[in-house]
């Protein structure tokens, strides 16, 4: 298969780029670097130095000169760059990482705000017109956010829910409930993609994903330069991730408001694996499918004492520490999410435990150095 | 009070203005011509040649002295403007027209979608920035679109539906099905401006508005360069005032497709009055109220029948002709919209009789010449 990915350079873009060129599929790699300006304009900084994707695939490349990757730096504000790219390249599957990621980051400002709606949305629509132009056999794999959802008091459905009302009844789009600039993004360009999807028989897989949290894959262990993106920040750090880097700097765990709040997570690992399965299950001409990607459900607080239970283990004294949240959320709240779109295919769920939290620990205790704590508490509140 | 008038240069932004300051408002007008542009650039233009609102205000000025409207021009996208005109003025409410209003043009192609979805979201998002930064207590009346709901098959509320679901219950948005870039574009800004009102404690009332009607309201008719800018075409007109057009030049009212798509209207003068009684009745701190703000329902063919038999009075000889439906929509569907929160605070509809289509139809008479035939039949296809 003809695969191209964007944003490459990301979190989950390289170790995606790395496991589908290894299953013998043509990888493409598009990438603005953008997040690396981010990263720099806010003084942070992923665990491991990222070599640039263009060094990397040389790398790769050697390794595996039967599984070629190629990389073209561009923006998918640019439509003609977009539009050139999928001319020549005409993919069978396009996954669709080039999102500005993070609520915080588009919460600090008019321009940050701004900026994550125009990249997102706008990024996105470029794109569809673009498929519809030149692919439009093409499966895409958007990957939007369980955390869209929100905190509703009814069960999370994947997408659409039938809704019971006077006498009546429909199956309409599920009600969401984004909790941030950039949450609202992710229904933005859902509602963009459901519509044209539609409207111009595209193939369209959109993936609402739990939070990730690991360092490693299969692949990002065969050379230190093909390392994950990992980040432990206020801004691009994810919940585990940062409390993982905590726990290895000995610190405290810092738990965000009450930490009743529940959130749904997966490894790194299963992101693969759901990326894989979706691929082998492709909607058909016209059909929008939505699937939750998650494999497990924490609340802030569960997920803090797994961390300090597995230390113990191995007599590292670990502290939970609640400060002020930073984000407007319920304190508590029912939550109940379904993923059963992804078990009927098959996923096989990694499940958290001691032995990964543990390992994960000593990895990043290697290069504690490293760390910027100055970078690991909020700073971007969202009432300011 | 103080009230900001953003879109002022289009058929409801000048009445608007009108209205108001002839009810002691101090009233400020914000536009920055770009229908004007459009028009051009697709070879359109309203019934009546627009005097620019420079030169009305000197008018109006005149005229009432003691009603002064000010007119500023420029750019909800240009934040610095924005800023600047809310600094000064610190409106007590901002009544906001400033949107690409038409779904043919959001659906022309590419650089037509990213303009109506960049102008509406974005110009908005500059907005409430700026609203939260010097004027947080101002009352905001954003304009949306009775059609960004779709044609779903139960009842259509108020912003926000009770959805019963799994033996749980919780009041979330009420889904939309909008049916084109631009009534995305209207979902969009809704979104974003119900979680920012909450966030920030603003005062935001989202107004769905049904298919405006008419030529005149009791302003518009005391100077010839008053009028409104009244559109007929297939880009900007909306169905009731293209038919009275297509009856006054004695040629066939095009139906779109099966005709039993139904739509909620209003009549312009209705817009002024919900206009009025929203301001009367503004949210309270950290409240989105949500009002569907149209009077009638119709199906296209009863608006048809409607017009041909008010042109029968007048032995005005009418033709119904179907045309193929350049929208995708459902041919027959469930419709039943309510506007409780209008008629709870004291809205009187002005009913669609015909008395008001044979007026109607005398005016447009008198300025047959101007015209532009062929600009009244579709050629942009959501299909293409």
């Amino acid at each position: 298969m003809k695969i191209l990915i964007l944003g490459a350079d990301g979190y989950l873009g390289w170790p995606t780029a790395m496991n589908l060129a290894k299953k013998k599929n043509n990888v493409f790699l598009v990438d603005n670097f953008i997040k690396r300006k981010i990263e720099a304009d806010n003084g942070i900084s992923p665990l491991y130095h990222q070599t640039l994707p263009q060094e990397k695939i040389k790398i790769w490349n050697k390794m595996f000169p039967k599984n070629k990757i190629r990389f073209f730096n561009g923006d998918l504000l640019n439509y003609k760059f977009v539009y050139e790219i999928l001319q020549k390249i005409k993919p069978d599957a396009i996954i669709h990482y080039a999102e500005q990621p993070s609520a915080p980051y588009s919460m600090q400002g008019r321009s940050e705000a701004i900026f994550t709606q125009k990249n997102n949305v706008l990024g996105t629509l470029n794109l569809i017109f673009g498929i519809k132009k030149f692919c439009s056999n093409a499966h895409i794999l958007k990957l939007g956010t369980m955390g869209a959802y929100g905190q509703p008091n009814i069960d999370i459905e994947e997408g659409f829910i039938k809704i019971n009302h006077k006498g009546r009844s429909d199956t309409l789009t599920y009600p969401k409930t984004p909790g941030s600039i950039y949450h609202l993004s992710k229904v933005h360009d859902s509602e963009n993609l459901l519509f044209l999807t539609k409207l111009w028989k595209l193939k369209c897989t959109d993936l609402n994903q739990g939070v990730v949290y690991g360092l490693d894959t299969e692949e990002s262990l065969l050379s230190k330069s093909f390392r994950t993106s990992f980040h432990y920040d206020h801004i691009f750090g994810t919940i585990l991730n940062r409390f993982l880097t905590q726990a290895a700097l000995g610190i405290p765990l810092t738990v965000y408001g009450s930490g009743n709040q529940v959130r749904s997570f997966l490894n790194i690992n299963d992101t693969l694996q759901c990326i894989n399965l979706a691929l082998k299950n492709p909607p058909r001409a016209g059909e929008f499918k939505v699937r939750n990607q998650f494999t497990e459900i924490f609340s802030l607080n569960d997920l803090a004492e797994k961390v300090k239970n597995a230390c113990e283990k191995i007599d590292l004294k670990v502290k939970i520490k609640k400060i002020k949240n930073p984000r407007v959320e319920k304190i508590k709240h029912y939550y109940n999410p379904t993923n059963k779109s992804f078990k009927e295919i098959g996923l096989k769920p990694i499940k958290l435990n001691d032995k990964f939290i543990i390992d994960s620990i000593h990895k990043i205790i290697e290069s504690k150095k490293l760390i910027k704590t100055n970078t690991l508490n909020p700073t971007i509140k969202w009432r300011s």
